[in-house]
């Protein structure tokens, strides 16, 4: 018999006692042995509740009881989730948590401190929701050399961009409607301006390489200045825009980390996924490119992805799984820059003589002058646009194009 | 220090072999230990070979070494790979194998033989190449209850299909293409047919509900008899025309899997998936929708997914997963036929005034009819299909619509 504890009865915590009572039979017969859960975490009192017997407020209770093998941790935010997960896994409690905001804080501290108390430190549901990634990625990719990953991480601005690619609906509407049907905090920063996706980027790029890539090391940029005419002159040539979390090894061993709206051609599968779904296109070796794609947030999606972790725990027992794992790393010279990034460059401007290099493309359709450059580092498309605005140009979109 | 056997030197085992050697420095890291290819089993010589001194010809060799913890299967066919499979596992070395005919077969068989001696029969590389489904499904979702799925699981006819639909190229045309190319070989029955797709399906279907889905039980329809004029309408009517493998959980517990060329609507990413590349779509209460996708063949993204087995294996010990198991089953009954799988209908048809049911949509613009149904069982398909062609009308095309 394996008792678990879950810590938040907010959307994620909630969600995952329902799935876990809904299909206990089967998690039993996966897990090899009976398993129940013992007690859930929350600082509010659900009196109504079905598993009203099972409500604690206090750590300790959970930490003191050794029949508590595993914790699931949906509190979310850093503070008290670091201090708790913490002591479960001193405790040799494995946890298992969503929280991607504590794995990219805080994962190179709490996987050595699983290890040092022969447990494990989990977090399927930290990336892209229900979909199955970090397993995939350290188990059945084991044997490649992954030389980079590419993914929209993010449903929210997905949404929103959808709205905007589908409909014609501008960036300040499409938000608004994002908010009304939940998919957006009335605060949308982090979504909107990349934060989350960057958490997420920085969760995978650390599983890849190894070292703990920390999100203020890693270039982010939002969808906010995203206009409707860009989208449209993607559109023409052939590629949808979308923010794009990516991560490419360099020839040097170094990784370069960014998260920015990119222009996606059409005939990769990524310039499809639509709504709020996630994705995630990672390169490798062996296998060329494998695209993993589902529902990146929401209840049950991301109950499914702590519960997958649970039930691995419970049936594997406490061996640190070692190959999901990375070191601490004060120096960050290993991460290289997005000025390094090597991409061909969507600009739109107002009409001039000269760009001052040879486009590919060139749209010369409007007030406005479109044209997509050769590859060039974003250190030169920066230059180019500086130049550009000396000599009088009114630069109003530079977007890399997307190229792994 | 392990050691590890590869039994055949073709395609497969080669690129085993070589993507072990490309990365063997990250391969032991992440397995925790120092591992080696000791042994490649094949009847042929190659003295120029840089492993020549590791072949042998006598499987004894392998059986009788306790060194050697794991077998990577890359033989093919059923009789000489059963036999040597079933060897090792009896001598409690675990196996690994992309061999789908063998597992299709053999599976239930195979899997209580790892249990019993305390190791694992490994099959990853055995659906979709390089795609990790296997693992995912039965760890990562592992709180689900899967309800359906379908893949495009054979790249020959995908390429054909992509052939036809992206370039107008008739069916014999594109067949002769895939050969010149190796995609497809001499005799191309086990992939046009379906039986490829058929062996995976089932794999699939006897890893969700627990017991094995013999590929006698399920049917299998191929592309043969799809004609340009098929694909074409199919696009008007917003839909790509793919072979689809599909498993369906009906109410009564039974499930539904089959093989057949279907109309899979545009806003599926499904029907976006070209060339020789596979995915597969899975529904369950948790995850709702998620879909993987990559290269379903090749040299190294099989050897990928084989060597991901071989890892895992060599990280984990002589543990048996559970949850990768499924009982034998003499009694087909759990298993439904096609015709009770509900689907709208695409139908093409010589005119007539009365095609005898209310269609939803109908084309009328060429000496053909044709028309897409509502959600009817294939069974009433076929009946109506009967009528039609007893009372005159020449039924050219009959083609189920993707659900899911």
């Amino acid at each position: 018999m394996s008792s678990i504890a879950v810590l938040g009865y907010g959307v994620v915590g909630s969600g995952v006692v329902e799935l876990f009572y809904k299909n206990k039979e089967s998690i039993i017969a996966k897990a090899g042995t009976d398993v129940d859960i013992k007690y859930i975490l929350d600082i509010r009192d659900f009196p109504d509740s079905p598993y009203k017997d099972k409500f604690v407020k206090d750590i300790d209770v959970i930490l003191n009881d050794k029949d508590v093998t595993v914790v699931a941790e949906c509190m979310g935010g850093v503070s008290f989730a670091y201090k708790f997960v913490k002591a479960c896994l001193e405790k040799g409690k494995s946890v298992s948590t969503s929280n991607k905001e504590l794995v990219a804080a805080k994962g190179a501290e709490l996987l050595s401190l699983a290890k040092a108390n022969s447990c494990n430190f989990f977090f399927e549901a930290s990336v892209g929701g229900a979909i199955p990634i970090i397993r995939p990625l350290h188990k059945c990719l084991a044997a490649n050399d992954i030389t980079g990953v590419a993914g929209i991480l993010n449903g929210t601005t997905n949404f929103i961009l959808g709205k905007m690619i589908n409909e014609n609906m501008g960036f300040s509407a499409a938000l608004k409607m994002a908010q009304e049907l939940g998919y957006a905090e009335k605060d949308p920063t982090a979504d909107v301006e990349g934060h989350d996706a960057c958490r997420k980027i920085c969760i995978l790029s650390s599983l890849i390489c190894g070292r703990h890539v920390y999100p203020e090391n890693v270039y982010t940029k939002g969808i906010s200045d995203i206009s409707l005419e860009d989208v449209r002159y993607a559109e023409k040539f052939g590629c949808a825009v979308k923010l794009i979390a990516s991560m490419k090894k360099l020839a040097d061993g170094r990784i370069l980390p960014m998260v920015m709206p990119m222009l996606v051609p059409h005939d990769l599968l990524l310039a499809r996924v639509d709504d709020v779904f996630n994705a995630v296109l990672v390169c490798g070796d062996g296998i060329d490119k494998a695209m993993f794609y589902g529902r990146g947030a929401g209840m049950l999606p991301t109950a499914s992805a702590v519960l997958g972790d649970v039930i691995e725990e419970i049936k594997c027992g406490k061996c640190t799984d070692i190959s999901q794992t990375w070191e601490d790393s004060a120096d960050p010279s290993f991460v290289a820059g997005h000025e390094e990034s090597i991409n061909k460059i969507y600009f739109r401007i107002s009409k001039t003589d000269d760009i001052g290099i040879k486009a590919i493309e060139v749209i010369d359709d409007s007030d406005d002058m479109v044209f997509v450059t050769g590859p060039m580092t974003l250190l030169d498309a920066e230059n180019l646009g500086r130049k550009l605005s000396e000599s009088g140009v009114n630069v109003k979109a530079m977007i890399p194009v997307l190229d792994i």
